[in-house]
């Protein structure tokens, strides 16, 4: 049974609050030049956005505020209101609350009733999870017009109240490497007036059988909010080894898919940890000198499920008809490998 | 475009733990039998399970746990292994943790690698969107055998460490209403060799635009775990007066959709909030006297979204060929419709 093809018609991102770079980091948390030195060496991520104020403490962004002002965006681009949305799936790691899910916080404000909703609870690869099933609602004959959300607020857990000495080397290197943002596109089963980006190929797929999970993050309930646990859990070891070998499983694969040649590809969107770890990847990859690469991790932080959206919005305007891309996204929280391959076709018009 | 006919082939459940009863935690919470005679009479709720020790206070079971008994439960009733599952899905309101999501959990411990796993985000209705999504994947052609599961462990906001009479008259309800559990069921393409249920129709919409949550729960971080707000908030008003209403409206579009006649089905799987709300609902839906209705919440509380797996468990046995049935559930956490209609096909064989 061959799906009918299914259109990326937009993408819109909002990223909270200003610009937070290095220098300002590092006044706050009472470090000096050397160490700013050691983040753009070691990390390579010269900024990121927050949804929390660093001198008040003071959370001023939801995650409900980012994706509601990313969706306006994306609707906007496609040339459609909100009354043409048939389903919303939302993906993100960082839900503002359990319950409501914060994708029905979102359909409320944008004046959406009476469609499915959905919330996809997953890390990095919770975006192409959500364009996924958005996808195939859309290749099922059943539903139209799709609005994709992703986005991840990590407030709750950045916790200004201890001294950044007192912290391990874990919870500063994530200070540094998280930031805060949101993203959306319109999935549809016609081609807009526009340009026409075609969805060539997305898989999701779970690849953690028996492999100890690189990344966990917790949530504290009244029961246990005393408990002695730390918030979050990266083993950048498991991390740093894993995530390059899968980027490049997850290239090859696509390409097998779409039997495109890898020197056909004009864009790569890769996976985005950190600044570094993106070059690091990148050069894994081995891609053609003609392939242009779109990441955004060093200037907007890693705001998870926000970085591919971000990546395309800043990719998609470049792409001429006839241009072929990918993005690659792993979660390595339990292992996910997760491929998107895109085509603008030649007008019909 | 006609979508291929989708089969529920097996439903199992897990529940933690001895069954306690009201007795026995009138015993913890230091109350008398009047206060078992109110419990009886206005929650209607008679016993529940705990992943959670009422004595010590320990958690015994996590979602994972129970997600992965039930699933082992509803494989080995359709005859089928894990190496036969090509798509798991888990809907639930409470993860184990943020990440990695529980579903990828419960996919390792099963021995499944190298299929899409989605975890949605949901109260109530979660259950119903977990099999909605997997019969969608189902319909587009692309999957055949899906693994739903559905659950949820309030362990966390279940604080042990607060004296019952100090708590807010919600908070003591909560404690009475809410139980743990989860819920697994096999969707696939084919009917399996025994009697064939067949999915006649399942939708889930939200429809709470302007109308405000009727529950929250919320999860704390690292930064705000110290912040004197409630874990959980419900307004039970608005439900008592919200769900009844939805409920009626759900099964008249069920049979609306499917065509089927009131005084056809043969069973009524109705929402289910506490032992009481469900007999007010049943009574609101003005069922034909030959109908029977199949609930299941005065004996195991509100586990949300195991629910509907248990109640289909109970009843699916009964069920004879060209038998019909509908299972309606209610979100009130910020307004989501659901609805499944079942019918048993006479076997073709």
């Amino acid at each position: 049974m061959s799906a009918p093809d299914v259109y990326l018609r937009s993408v819109g991102s909002a990223l909270p609050g200003e610009r937070i770079d290095n220098a300002m980091l590092a006044r706050r948390f009472g470090q000096n030049r050397l160490w700013e030195q050691w983040v753009a060496m070691f990390v390579g991520t010269s900024s990121r956005y927050l949804a929390v104020d660093l001198d008040t403490a003071e959370v001023r962004f939801s995650l409900a505020d980012l994706g509601e002002t990313a969706a306006h965006a994306a609707l906007s681009r496609a040339g459609i209101t909100a009354q043409d949305v048939d389903v919303v799936v939302l993906g993100t790691a960082t839900p503002d609350q359990l319950m409501p899910a914060t994708v029905n916080l979102i359909a409320d404000r944008l004046g959406i009733n009476d469609v499915p909703t959905y919330q996809m609870q997953s890390g990095c690869t919770g975006a192409l999870q959500a364009l996924d099933v958005a996808r195939q609602l859309i290749a099922s004959g059943r539903h139209h017009t799709v609005l994709v959300l992703g986005g991840d607020v990590c407030a709750k857990h950045f916790d200004l109240s201890v001294e950044f000495g007192d912290r391990s080397p874990g919870e500063q290197i994530n200070a540094l490497l998280f930031g805060d943002g949101a993203g959306a596109a319109v999935l549809s089963a016609e081609p807009g007036p526009g340009k026409q980006v075609v969805v060539r190929d997305l898989f999701v797929r779970f690849t953690g059988l028996g492999r100890p999970p690189g990344q966990t993050v917790e949530w504290f309930g009244l029961a246990d909010r005393g408990a002695d646990r730390p918030g979050a859990f990266e083993d950048y070891k498991a991390i740093e080894l894993g995530v390059p070998v899968l980027a490049v499983e997850i290239l090859d694969e696509l390409l097998d898919r779409t039997g495109w040649a890898k020197d056909e590809l004009d864009v790569v969107f890769p996976p985005q940890l950190s600044g570094r770890m993106t070059q690091t990847i990148v050069k894994e990859m081995g891609l053609a000198p003609a392939t242009r690469e779109v990441s955004c991790v060093a200037q907007t932080g890693n705001n998870g499920n926000a970085l591919p959206f971000l990546q395309l919005e800043q990719g998609l305007d470049e792409l001429a008809p006839g241009s072929r891309s990918v993005l690659v996204a792993v979660e390595s929280s339990k292992w996910i490998k997760a491929g998107l391959a895109l085509e603008v076709a030649y007008s019909k018009g």
